[in-house]
Formats: structure tokens, C-alpha cells, sequence
């Protein structure tokens, strides 16, 4: 892409500094929550989260926990000598930058909670492995769930003891529906589908959403194109489907899209006509799931977090296995 | 069996012409319901539907969907031109079927309802295709879990969105236990032993009992008679352990053993002396995660479907896996 | 260790006399529930049963329950003759034992809890095998896995049946928060961890936990030490998060990390540098997970027996799966 030439001389400079290449992987490891093996990208990431703590879309904290967790599960890796080619394309940092996002944003910001941060962060480059180990078998990717995983159990572990503060979780109930009321437009469309986009990273902002497109656009178009579908088709189909406007605005129903669509259309299956039609299938799929996995966690107490990418993304990529050299 | 002939010159027209070919593997998918690649079980099971809704045992809406359910789940597998083998045993019809009768058992009968019943339907030819393929080292088949896994989920969507009416389904509530009142004799036995064989299909019926029974001595008296005896033995169970005798009556207690005793004792493995007593042993374990399975879901206000077969079939053949090359 | 002569001695004696055999057999089963395959580990064991009924932190009935349960699993792996060497070894008593521990510490006494003693604990035998032949590709134990599914799936059917009575359990409800309150000396420290390790086997008595740690350092200092290291770093870390000191107390907070801290460090791993910090670093974990099972499965009104321990374990030792290989 455009940055080939900085991307290369910055590239050699990582190579040849070891305190450069740390950053180089943490920023990689940043890129890589939409899969993207590009330091700019991660940058830029990073760039998003402040600028959504800046208009509101989040907190201070929950931008910088994003940088500690990435940092303390990158470091985790280099501790436990993780394989080094993973390790120097960032597959250890992303799940450390969702948990470090993530526990801010339900917990109050505390001493414990940052602990929590750091060692979770840390905890999820074990996690990571052990997914993929167990995915071994059928060359399967872990995705995120190794966020996933590790956050609802720190969340849950928060419903136990007084040293979490759950305040800024919806608590356990039998039935969280709430109607659709008031009107959908243009512009709440356009809105909703970039705040779906910031959701990705536990923030609520437009500013954010297109920085990140951008971002993403800076490796690839068809992810950056797949994934801005993945997020602007699901709001949607929640609106069509009689979900709540207010939840929808919030980008609460496009996130997880934003992440099957690029997954099963461009980063782990090629761009083929067939593969992009499955990729739209699977944002009605996540879509579904979405509300499914949230109604479910409902009486735990537990937000979905991207389970719902996870499992559209396994079940598209587990069905096309065999299928792929069946067909050749 | 009887049918041998008629079987095998209607295999050799259908052989010939892509249309009955597709009528014939849609009706090998309804037979596939209870393990029959056969298409007159098949024609029997979707006739089952029918008297099922004519006797008042369930709704047409159920019915056709069953029939529009295979037909889109088949359809599929044509479309992604799926492993011809296994698509002509109408492997890839039969999770379609329970969908396509699923759904309008639970949700209102609205359009989003029947764009559901298409759409998933078409979707479980996927999730069949992931399954199986997870279950490749293993050797193991994928039982009706596709078709349970995506009721699960359009179910849970029900509770989240405006467009689909959950009316018929027990809302999420903390416990549902209701004791056992009332006298229940040896009418009520086999009132109850035929409905369970009809409740593997929704239906509430002992005539469309009989029929099944009838379709599935069709191909395999073996079979007939290990499902009969886990739709017939655990209603007992159910009854001795103190069951409410409202849910034995209505079939609710024996419709997943009918399905784990044909899979261990005929299907999978051999009806050796061995296997038709592990299978007896299987009715007692599939009863007990029949309640358990209901129990654990009721907080989430889902219903068990056949996944207390899938959990009891995979313990047993799993565990039977080595133990018979162990033997030999 | 101490008792090799004596050992050497009874294992000549056992193996000459198949009722000896079978006596040799049940005590292992009983050693094995913490990884001892040692007949005076399982004696003792036995006997902390029973002292911990004699001091009232159980009742004869659990410790019955033991014995009978760790002779019924023994006796299935005998009738469907199972793996020898595994079976000698009393890798089929042990999820028997706790079956037979858990079942009438959670339900009342009577003739059909009686029935699920014995038939469950047979079954776990089944479920051992399930499980270990899902596991063999990637080489992992099953650990306590089979009795936790089968006392889970027992105990929520009992919720459903009115001839189980679930009176000693925790009713489903949304939250079971209980804040901190009171002091917590050296103490109540002892005393915790000295009840952490007898909760391993449902019983909540300091001398049974003395007699616990014994067993197991007759077999093997590594273990006794990293599992009291368990037991009581749990409370610890449970007391210093803000858990309920009465929890805590009664060895809720620390059985789980006393199977996990010798399972990562001395059993399944050679106890190097490395592992014994991953032992600890699994104590934490593992605690955290205990709060967290706890809490998610709070609305179904299940206990998490030893879950939490499995689910720690696996993830430490999937993650040190291909470490070990790349690091050397």
C-alpha cells in the first residue's frame, strides 16, 4: 500500500533495535484486533482510542488500559519465549489490548482492576497459545476468544467479591428486551454504523469508527471495505428485525460483524466471488448471534464481548474446510 | 425389507431425473431425522406431520415448515455443491427438517418467522458441514446438534428483537419444578410412549406416533424397536423419579431417548448383546440429562430440542471408540 | 518414599489375589483423586472421610457415599474391561469417589439418591473414557472433568424430579454476592487452608485436611507441598479481592487451586523453575476462576465443584503443550 517504503525502512530500523522492535510488536499487536500485520495500523488504533476518549466515546482509562494490556501481553510472550515469528507479527498483543479496553469499561478504575489488567493482559498470551493449541489440529485461528475467555471470567470473578466495582455492568437479569421505539434514519444510520466500527474496541465514537476504517484501508481495502460492511449492514438488520434504536446507535449490534465480515471474505479465505458472498451471509449470521449470545448471557450478567464474531467466524471456517479442496 | 423392490426401481427413476433425485433426497433427509436412508420413512415422517397437525398434535405451520425446512436445507447443499455421497442419504436435509418444524412451534408465524425458517434451514447446512468437520478425527457424526445450535440462537434473537413473538415459548424464569400430582396408569403409558416418538418432530400425537414407528420399521426393525423402547421406557423413568405427569403425557420425557437408543444400539454400532445393553443403559442417561439439560436452560428460557440425545449419544460412542478395537 | 517396602510387599500380595487386587485397585482409585497412585494414600484418604463425619465437617453418609461410589466405578471399568494398565493404576475409581462424596452432600439420603451413587458413579467410568478419547489427540488428562459433568447434569436433574430433594443446595438466584465483613487472622488462615484441602473432597474439617496433606506426602513431598501451597495461598488471595470471609473459611475458596497447583508443577509437568512459577501463577488463576464459575453459575443453582481447577489446568498445560518442544 501507500506506506510500502516507510513501512520497510521502519522495518529494518525494528529489526536491528530491540526496544524499537518492542514497539514495533506492540503496535502490531494494536493492528492486529482487525487482523492486520502493520505497525501504522496499530498506530493509528492507538491514535482512535484517545481520540475517543477525547469526544466522549469513552474514558481516559479504558484508552490507556489499551496501551498497558497490549504492552503487558506483548511482554508476557517475550518472557515466555513465545514462537517468534507469531510473537513479531503481534498475535500475542491483540487479545492483551481487548482486555486491557475491556475491564476498564465494566470495572471501576481502581488499584485491583489495574492489576487486573496487567495480569489478565498477561494471562491471555497463555490463553492465546492454549487455543491455539487446541485448534492445532484443524488449523484453526483463536480469534479473540482468548479476550473473551479471560475477560468474562475476571467480570464474573467481579460479581463475587468487594474489591470489583460492577457498577458499569448491566447486572443479572431474567429478560433484558426493551421495544423499538422512535425513528431510524440517514444519518443515525451512518452514525451507528461507525460507532459499530469504534465498538470493536470498547468505544463509542464516530471520530473514532473512521479513524479506524482508515487504519485498516492503510493494509487492506478489502478488509477495510468488508469490515465498514460488516458494520454498516447489521445495524440493519437489527433495525429490520425490531431490535432497540438506542442499543443499535450505540453500536452495539455491529461490532461483531465488523469482525466476521473481513475474517471469512479477505484475511483467512481469498477475496473470491463465493467467499465474499458467505462473508455477507455471515453478517446476517453474527447479527443473529449477536442478540442470541447477549439474551443468553442476560442472567449471568455478562456482556457478549466479540463471542458472537467468534462463533459465526469459527462455524463459516470449519464448514468451508473441507469444502475448499473437495471442490479443487 | 418389504419395500426392497419398490425402493430400488424408484432409486433407478430417481437416478435418471433431477427433479425426482431431489425429491428423493429431500425425502431421505426426513428420514434421516431417525437415521433412515430411506425415502419412503421419509414420505411417512412428513405424512406423520400432517395427521399430526390434522389430529391437533401440533399446528400446519409446523408441518409445512418441516417440508419447507428440508427443501431449503437440501437446496443448500446442491447450491455449495456439497460431498454428493453424503447429500444423497439426504445427510444434509434432515437438521433442516427439525428447523423448519421448530421455529413456527415457538415463534409466531409471521413473515420474519418464515424468512427464518429459510434462512436457517439453509444455515444448518453449514453448521452441519462445521460440526462434522470438527468431529473428523473422531469419527464421529453431528447427530441433530446443527439443527440445535441454530434454534438455540434464532430462539435467544427471539428474545432481543421486536420482529419475532416468543409467546410459545416458558419465558426465562429461576426454577420451573411443578410436582407430581394425579394417577398415571397403563392408557397413560402408552398415550405417552407414542407421543414422545411424535415430540422428536414437535408433534403431540400418538397417531402420528404409530406412523413414525411404521416409518421406521420401513427400513430397519432394529430400530423401531430400540426407539420405541427409549420413547416407551422413559416415560417410566421419568415417572419413578416423580416427574410432573403433564410433561410425560404431553412427551416432553421421552422424545431424546427415542433418538440415543437407535444411535447406540443399531446406528453407530452393531446390536450386538453388548451395545443393545449399553443402548437400555443410554434411555436411563439420556432421561436424567433430559431434566438436567431443562433445568440448566430455564434461566435462559430456552428449550432442551434433542440436545440431551446429542450430549448422551457422544458420551457413549465416544467412550466405545477405543474399547472395541481394544477388544479385538 | 517411606512406606517403598510395604508397598512392594502388598502390590506382590495384590497382584496374586484378585480380591486383594480389586481392595489394591479402589484404594488407588482413591489416591488418584489427587494424582496419587499410591493404596496407603487412598487408605488415608478413606480415613479423612470418615474423621471429617467422626469431627462433623460432613456426614457418614459422604463418606459412605466415597466408598461406595470409588467401588462402583472401579467395578464398571472391571465389567466393560477397561485399559489394564490404567485400570490397575485406579484411574477409574477416582471420579467414582467423588461422585459418590458429592451426591448426598447435595441431596437428601434416600433410596434413589442411593440409586444415582452407584449407577452415576458407574457411568463416570463411561465419561472417563469420553473424555480421555476426546482429549488423545492432544495428550491431556481428563482430570476431575467426568465427575463434575455427571454430579452437574444429576444434580440439575433432581431440580426437575420430585424424588431427589436439592434442599443442601444453593436455589438459583441471579446474584450471591455477600460482602466482607469481620476480621480474618493467622488463625482463620490454617484453619482455611487446612478446609481448602479437605473441600477437595466435600468435607470441611482442619484434621481431615492434616490427614489429606499426609496421603499425599507418602506418596510424593512435591505434591503435598505445591497442593498446601494451594490451599492456602487461595484463601489469600480470595480474603485480600474482598470475598466473604465465611466462604473462605469453610474452604470454598481454595480447594480448586490445591488441584491445580500440583497438576501444572509436579504432576503432569516436571517440577523445573518454570513450572513451580507456573504452579503459582495458576493459584491465582485458578482462584479467580473459582469466583468466577461460582458467579456464572449462580442462576442454575449449581455448585462448580471442581471445575475451576479443570478448566485452569487445561489451559496451563495446552499452553506448555508446544513450549516445551520449541524450547527444546
Amino acid at each position: 500500500m501507500v506506506d510500502a517504503a516507510n513501512t520497510s525502512a521502519w522495518k529494518k530500523m525494528a529489526d536491528s533495535n530491540p526496544v524499537l522492535e518492542f514497539i514495533d510488536v506492540v503496535l502490531r499487536g494494536s493492528g492486529q484486533v482487525i487482523f492486520m500485520d502493520n505497525p501504522l495500523t496499530g498506530l493509528l488504533n492507538f491514535v482512535a482510542m484517545f481520540v475517543g476518549a477525547a469526544t466522549g466515546g469513552t474514558s481516559y482509562e479504558v484508552a490507556i488500559g489499551s496501551v498497558i494490556g497490549t504492552i503487558a501481553s506483548t511482554a508476557m510472550a517475550y518472557i515466555i519465549k513465545a514462537n517468534r515469528g507469531a510473537l513479531k507479527a503481534g498475535i500475542y498483543g491483540f487479545n492483551g489490548m481487548l482486555v486491557g479496553a475491556c475491564l476498564p469499561t465494566f470495572l471501576q478504575a481502581n488499584t485491583l482492576m489495574w492489576i487486573f489488567v496487567v495480569v489478565g493482559s498477561m494471562f491471555s498470551t497463555l490463553v492465546i497459545m492454549a487455543v491455539a493449541n487446541f485448534l492445532t489440529p484443524y488449523k484453526m485461528p483463536a480469534f479473540t476468544f482468548p479476550f473473551v475467555l479471560v475477560c468474562w471470567l475476571i467480570v464474573a470473578f467481579g460479581y463475587k467479591v468487594g474489591g470489583l466495582n460492577t457498577t458499569g455492568l448491566a447486572p443479572a437479569m431474567l429478560t433484558d428486551f426493551t421495544a423499538q421505539t422512535g425513528t431510524w434514519g440517514f444519518a443515525d444510520w451512518i452514525n451507528s454504523g461507525l460507532t459499530s466500527m469504534s465498538q470493536v474496541w470498547f468505544v463509542a465514537s464516530k471520530w473514532s469508527g473512521i479513524i479506524f476504517i482508515v487504519a485498516l484501508a492503510v493494509e487492506s481495502l478489502w478488509c477495510a471495505g468488508l469490515s465498514a460492511l460488516g458494520a454498516f449492514m447489521a445495524p440493519v438488520i437489527a433495525y429490520l428485525t425490531g431490535a432497540n434504536i438506542g442499543d443499535i446507535n450505540f453500536g452495539l449490534w455491529g461490532f461483531t460483524a465488523a469482525l466476521t465480515a473481513p475474517a471469512v471474505g479477505c484475511v483467512f479465505l481469498q477475496p473470491t466471488t463465493r467467499n465474499i458472498l458467505l462473508a455477507i451471509f455471515s453478517i446476517f449470521v453474527t447479527t443473529v448471534f449477536q442478540g442470541a449470545i447477549s439474551a443468553i448471557l442476560t442472567p449471568v450478567g455478562l456482556p457478549s464481548f466479540t463471542f458472537p464474531f467468534n462463533l459465526a467466524g469459527w462455524l463459516f471456517l470449519f464448514a468451508v474446510m473441507t469444502w475448499d479442496t473437495k471442490s479443487s
